[in-house]
């Protein structure tokens, strides 16, 4: 009844640690989804760094203060965000008091900032005029320019440079970074090499990752796994952090270890295909995007929709991926009863007889979409998405599914919990399980 | 060139503070995205309670501790997840040994919760006879009916009650709410108005919020449109919480303020009508897929769609909002030109000349839409979403874009940056705007 839980088991050794901290009020309300503090977790574990805690605070001097000092007992610190050319862009500026070190104008960054800032604006059609303009963007690149003394830069992106802010009295140096993810995250790896951040993080060790997918168990019954695999071969996952997750019925399984560790992550993964079969649709990390993807490239093969509740996301979702009208044919979104049937040749009588939410309308509509597109494999879906439309014999939630294809068809009812979007997101999720299971069948 | 950048003016006066840990290795290293650190911070504020920094920390004891005495300087802790019914859900354990309180069992909460998993059990089926199961279930239920000495439980919605720690010693109390957002949110108006949280709290004052949601403007114009006022009426929204957030081309102010601080909100609202006029789409927090819905349902009016590179997105975000049955009747994902021929009447001889990317083929797809599906308003979507098929004279990033109705085409050029998930939902979110604006001209 909990959230979904990871069973993690920290790698034994002493491994060097790193505190994250994300600036920005947008982030700390919610407004904007932080892509920043995860993104760097997983590039930290990866590089056999311990990530104890990402801090969010808002734009408030105070409190970024507050943030970095409580962050004291890690070996690194990395901020993401405030370095932009505005007053209110303000980490630079704090880390340097913090750290007792003045603000100096390095020239070569004038020139650097500058001429990204010229690019900029004559890409946006600004003839360099206003005065007043200007002068603004003059004081936006001055302020980038400055770093504090004692530290060094890393080359921007965008307008903004990080910044590499050295210990001392016992305090861990602070990586600076920009927050635009686009602007974050080609910096990097010049961080992770910096020397001052080499020698923070000595001893570290490469982590390999392996991860698992499996489509359908609970997780209770992973967890019953990993218990099994304990009492019959004590202590063979020690070396592995073990993460599980659980999302829209997908079961994630991430193996992160040190490269001695490759025969018990191996006992791990033939462990899970010994339990659950066909059900692991990807023993090598790829999506099921991806082995749906692969799959109908390979065979030649297309397929085409026509949706009722989902009202177009099924199609949109094979869609995500590049490359996808190699096999992408189109589709009909049926949302009202006429349009199922004049669109999709689902029978009036038949709506009229089972109801338009029944494994006859879906069945009819996988038919449909695949004949009338001239798709190798047709998708339909009908469902109760909610919240109102639900009956005691069909309630909200109750969605039936169907592929057809050259051996017939496959249809599936599914009872979906949760709200409207989740009803609709769970849906789109099992079409393309039950695409990939009849593909694999086949 | 930074995130989008909030300009946030604390109220002046001095309100208690609150800190917020969010536990959970899953959403530490980013597999799940933390729902509960946001929704509490906006609830919070609401409440006139400041938020400090909310710190996500995996599931480790030392990592947890250090998270909840990071915030000692707080009037207000707030911890989220760690509370299931198995030994690594380890917060409540946690926090009454770190404020010193041994736990005991209460007998009314073995009942509770005890009732609660036994109907999760009958609802799953589960009759009752494996006795290693059952033990285990019994297990769980006693360890959540553990509360630490002195401290009050918060009646649980799932199977996992809350808990009220005092503080002492220098210490703030410890709120622990369980860490799925359907047990969380419904148990956080308890947890308010606890003795314990309101005498922590003292001295806070509800904050009233306003919402308006302008589409277009960059959000320098708007960041000038408030130093305008600072200047023509200087202190006028020192009062006023001001936060800002420019996301796929529609940018929200929220205000945040004290009763008093009416007039100065109301002086914001028509400083923004001023500038910003029709762009101005919802002065009252309606997001444009309200707007939208209210308009076509008033009027009797019926929408349909033909897309290519969303592929379905367009109709299936119409029918993201309840009740969509009214107004949209379907439409024709058109992925494959001949589909756009066949399925839509876009003329082959037209794709041939200027290509699929083009007004005309928007232009063809919007009113094969509405002439197919018998709709008011149609929908045409084509353009290039990258990351391949971009040429120099048709870029990734280029779309084209059309409503039609009774009064003809409105069609429009987009050229958007960004991946091909970002030119794809952007697109979309041009699309609702097109078609309020041509809905609102008529």
């Amino acid at each position: 009844m909990t959230t979904p839980r990871p069973d993690a088991r920290p790698p034994a050794d002493r491994t060097p640690r790193a505190g994250i901290v994300v600036t920005g009020t947008e982030v700390l309300t919610g407004r904007v989804a932080d892509a920043n503090g995860p993104w760097l977790a997983e590039q930290l574990r990866a590089a056999g760094v311990d990530v104890g805690r990402v801090v969010v605070v808002g734009d408030r001097p105070d409190d970024l203060v507050a943030a970095v000092d409580s962050l004291a007992d890690h070996d690194l610190v990395v901020t993401t965000g405030g370095l932009g050319p505005t007053a209110d862009d303000l980490t630079a500026q704090v880390v340097a008091d913090l750290r007792g070190r003045p603000m100096r104008l390095v020239p070569e960054l004038v020139e650097l900032v500058g001429e990204v800032v010229d690019r900029l604006a004559a890409r946006r059609g600004w003839n360099g005029g206003d005065a007043a303009r200007r002068a603004e963007m003059d004081a936006g690149v001055r302020k980038q320019a400055h770093v504090p003394e004692g530290a060094s830069w890393l080359a921007p992106v965008g307008t903004a440079p990080g910044l590499v802010v050295p210990g001392g009295d016992g305090t861990p140096p602070v990586v600076v970074l920009p927050g635009p993810p686009g602007e974050l995250r080609p910096m990097w790896p010049d961080a992770l090499r910096h020397p001052v951040v080499a020698e923070a993080l000595a001893g570290r060790q490469e982590l390999r990752q392996a991860t698992v997918r499996i489509w359908g168990p609970p997780e209770a019954e992973l967890a019953g796994l990993l218990r099994d695999l304990d009492r019959d071969q004590p202590g063979v996952l020690d070396p592995v952090e073990v993460t599980t997750c659980l999302r829209d019925g997908e079961l994630e399984v991430v193996s992160r270890y040190a490269a001695g560790a490759q025969d018990a992550v191996d006992t791990l993964g033939r462990a899970l295909l010994g339990r659950f079969g066909d059900a692991v649709y990807s023993p090598d990390g790829r999506t099921v995007d991806d082995v749906l993807g692969e799959r109908l490239t390979e065979r030649g093969e297309s397929v085409a929709t026509a949706e009722s509740c989902t009202a177009g996301l099924v199609a949109g979702r094979l869609a995500d991926r590049p490359g996808s009208s190699a096999y992408l044919r189109g589709g009909v979104v049926a949302y009202a009863n006429d349009v199922k049937t004049e669109h999709v040749g689902v029978p009036a009588e038949v709506i009229e007889r089972v109801g338009a939410v029944s494994e006859e309308v879906a069945v009819a509509l996988a038919r449909g979409a695949r004949e009338r597109f001239g798709a190798t494999w047709g998708i339909g879906v009908t469902g109760v998405a909610g919240p109102g439309g639900g009956t005691a014999d069909k309630p909200v939630g109750l969605v039936h599914v169907c592929v057809s294809g050259p051996d017939g068809d496959h249809p599936r009812r599914l009872d979906l919990g949760g709200g409207r979007d989740a009803v609709r997101r769970r849906t789109v999720v099992a079409c393309l399980h039950l695409l990939r299971e009849v593909l694999a069948a086949g």
